[in-house]
């Protein structure tokens, strides 16, 4: 992909965000581009390709909203960074002039989403590659039950730390009284990943804004032996 | 080696291809230098540093082919990206006064490969870095043992995916009836990973024109506890 | 941090070092900056994030040497590389206008050291950043205990190949007898991983000046069975 850049759009830089999305996890890599996102400049292209549909009818998009261009599979992976009220065209990539040329049928990241890109980042405006479309593929957090005073959660994303990151935006709820995950209880949130001693269990507020599970100096994954999917209830006020 | 590029060749863009490389897999090196090296811009300086052998009497080359110039170890990592057909010439890097001084004896990549990819990409010709050689080390893929219509194959990378490389070129054999591997039995060659239902094996022809064993959302590793050097048979029609 | 450093210094270079440092592990962070530091360019700023600490009271702080600026917590991980002869101004990062807003309790790489280098980068000088401090954070490695002819040593750092490297600088130390781990015995330091016959343990030097412990073609960790903090002996004439 990134010779495919190189090649076509000479002189523009290339940034890694993350090489650490799960095989598949469409999810994880979605919330991991809304994270990252917001920090570029403006006008900055994104390409992500966690595509396990590649190959099949699943559409390839570009996605215009008013601070980025997304480009990559239509499976929801573009969809947490580009908020229907964010998104000011949606188009349908299809015209083959821009892909690499035979293209196979198994790395569209190569053979599609990097010449877009690199043909976007120089200059091409999105109606030439294809048409528009109305709409993109969506996928959600998990939905969150409540129950009284207990939200029933889960686990959604464990980082490169075992920390557990839950479906819940901080910024979401009240006060957290506690927080329960594979049998234990943690009661509240704390500020930072330091706070409690040495192996102890916390609950924080992440840099991704979501509730997140952590163990001081160690991995919560290894200590609770759960990863994404995992039950959690947080107990609000 | 990316310090003492940014030093030798200030302004010089270097792109990491892959750190994925399983250690002292040359094969695997060989075949990821071949896969990436045509995407890249002409005259792109490829530096491919898998050297179990670093220390050692073993060469240390650069090799400009019709397209790129590639720089590291005499021990066939950079063979399948010059075929002898578009191989224009091969020095011997002895010229130290292009290497970093003090040199160690581990880490070549460090105070050879990336100076010297520094000065070849700040304008210095092959032959003023050493006596041009005639032959350079080449590790094919493993042969293939024809038996009929069975082609005796095997594994020959397995990646972040868990998908399970052979060493039959797709396009050099006719149609694939099955595949063989692991006591499972393959009918046939998919388009593309998302055939299948989800946790069905499949065979397909994957970006670098191999015939590949996946398994559709999940590993074919984990799912049937294999590896490089497993056996494959391929029936072909 | 790289969207950070993008949106803030416009066209610097970025440059992975490595993304491979164990999680909380401050230790290796400081010897891997330390081995890396002197192959850029002079004046290059080096951003160090291992801040198990983040969100709570350790300090931030740029500290300016005779060939760098290195960036990140005040926890030891930059100290290697700025040892006190060479250090010539350490301030402590306050003023938040170089700060992103919010700042989360959880990510300062992101919102601290990220947006810092880049004014770094772009032409701030440390004193504009914060109050100058007389003092940083070291951790050293650990004592190495002299006991007749043996030096009582421990692995400090496993890398990607699963070799141990030792507390041991081999500059430091006369000729080497032998290396003893795991129950043991190595005869003398090899030039080179690739001395001794596959499978075979060896000590060499490594690249970074530290007496290291390897298998040829193999994994010292795997075969041995130890990692950080295993005892290791050598023996010295």
């Amino acid at each position: 992909m990134k010779g495919v850049i190189a090649s076509r759009a000479p002189g523009v830089p290339v940034v890694d965000v993350t090489h650490g999305i799960p095989p598949q996890a469409v999810l994880a890599g979605a919330l991991a581009l809304r994270a990252a996102a917001p920090y570029f400049p403006a006008g900055a292209v994104h390409v992500a390709v966690v595509d396990p549909g590649v190959g099949t009818a699943r559409r390839a998009i570009a996605v215009e909203t008013d601070g980025a261009v997304l480009v990559g599979p239509d499976n929801g992976v573009l969809g947490l960074a580009a908020p229907a009220d964010r998104v000011r065209r949606i188009v349908e990539l299809t015209d083959e002039r821009f892909f690499l040329s035979p293209r196979s049928r198994t790395f569209d990241g190569r053979d599609v989403f990097a010449p877009v890109a690199a043909a976007i980042a120089t200059g091409t405006t999105l109606p030439a590659l294809g048409p528009e479309r109305r709409d993109m593929v969506r996928v959600g957090l998990p939905p969150i039950v409540r129950d009284g005073s207990r939200l029933r959660a889960e686990v959604v994303y464990v980082d490169h730390f075992g920390n557990l990151a839950t479906n819940v935006q901080a910024a979401d709820v009240g006060t957290v009284r506690a927080v329960e995950v594979a049998g234990c209880t943690i009661a509240g949130l704390a500020p930072t990943f330091g706070d409690g001693a040495p192996g102890e269990l916390v609950a924080i507020a992440n840099s991704w804004g979501l509730i997140e599970i952590a163990v001081r100096g160690g991995s919560a994954r290894d200590v609770l032996g759960v990863g994404a999917g995992a039950p959690v209830s947080v107990v609000v006020a």
